[in-house]
């Protein structure tokens, strides 16, 4: 398959490459790195990306900003970085791609663990992670041509242990293997409307 | 209990309201009825709407806009009311009433049944529903003075029937007393942190 991975070169986005790139042609997208670089806060950024790629098999989105702070601090702009960057910039890769994915193929997102396992200073994330899931729930039934999506939700991943551990105290740390199998199932596998977790 | 009840005129607000009203003092706002006004999309009403009311024990809302319409016509300004009215809204009537709501009052917002299950056109609908029950997930770990935080997730009401009823084939219609009972077990129980689902 060829395969658009944006934010490849994230933790995430290298343990969704790592585990896919085996068997795919993967075209690498990030903010300022990879192949080819998006702004997935701009629509007219993302249209652009795909006006250069053309037809894909499977879309692939790890990537997306929140602003982590404690809840009684967060003003209304930090509030809305989740809901227009991580919500926003992936749900519009998926609109702006659905005329660029082939028969049968899919898009992955990804949210993570904190809208089922919460952290101090994690509302903004939980807020955007719990809106993916609606998501793929809600898109999935529309998705046509057998079109398919899932978001994979995974806790904090062993590799990022050092910049963020400490915001995650007892929180079971994660392999990017099994991470990078996740991306697979969706991509590879059957399922959809799924929140795919990896603990 | 002095409650304030955002969207009492709605049908689940009048749901809330019934139930509420028989043991606790609720004050109405609308957007354009009830007792006070307030426009949920600009914090600085919100905030007028509190200086107003002065404390509280209980903030209900039972209120937020969202576009419906198919997947693939979803243009970024219809996605995106869902995020910045339903979710961004109800998330500031917590973030500016933390200080107007008395030691163990609690909030209890509303989202819906289309992120478990999904009808046409609701992607925008299950968004904000899931990010709701993201949010309290992630607030109700952090608040202060022994606060709790719930959101009321029901199906389509038995009173919706007319205006809404042909978008939620073979979906179970719910009773008012039903919804009601929810937001008096978010209110008067102990729970904090739930989607509280009603079916």
């Amino acid at each position: 398959m060829k395969i658009i991975a944006v934010g490849a070169e994230g933790d995430i986005g290298r343990a969704a490459c790592g585990e896919l790139s085996a068997r795919h042609e993967i075209i690498r997208v990030g903010r300022s790195s990879g192949d080819i670089q998006v702004d997935i806060a701009d629509p007219a950024s993302i249209e652009a990306m795909y006006r250069k790629v053309g037809k894909v098999d499977a879309v692939v989105s790890t990537t997306g900003e929140v602003h982590f702070g404690p809840l009684s601090d967060f003003t209304h702009e930090q509030f809305m970085l989740g809901l227009t960057n991580k919500v926003m910039g992936q749900v519009n890769l998926v609109l702006r791609g659905l005329d660029y994915v082939s028969d049968g193929g899919s898009f992955t997102l990804t949210s993570g663990v904190l809208d089922r396992d919460p952290i101090r200073m994690g509302t903004g994330a939980a807020t955007a992670n719990g809106a993916l899931g609606g998501f793929v729930v809600g898109a999935a039934v529309e998705l046509p041509r057998g079109l398919r999506i899932n978001v994979v939700s995974p806790g904090l991943l062993e590799v990022s242990e050092e910049r963020y551990g400490s915001f995650f105290p007892g929180h079971e740390r994660v392999p990017s293997a099994r991470v990078g199998r996740a991306y697979a199932k969706s991509v590879e596998g059957v399922v959809t409307g799924q929140v795919i977790i990896v603990e």
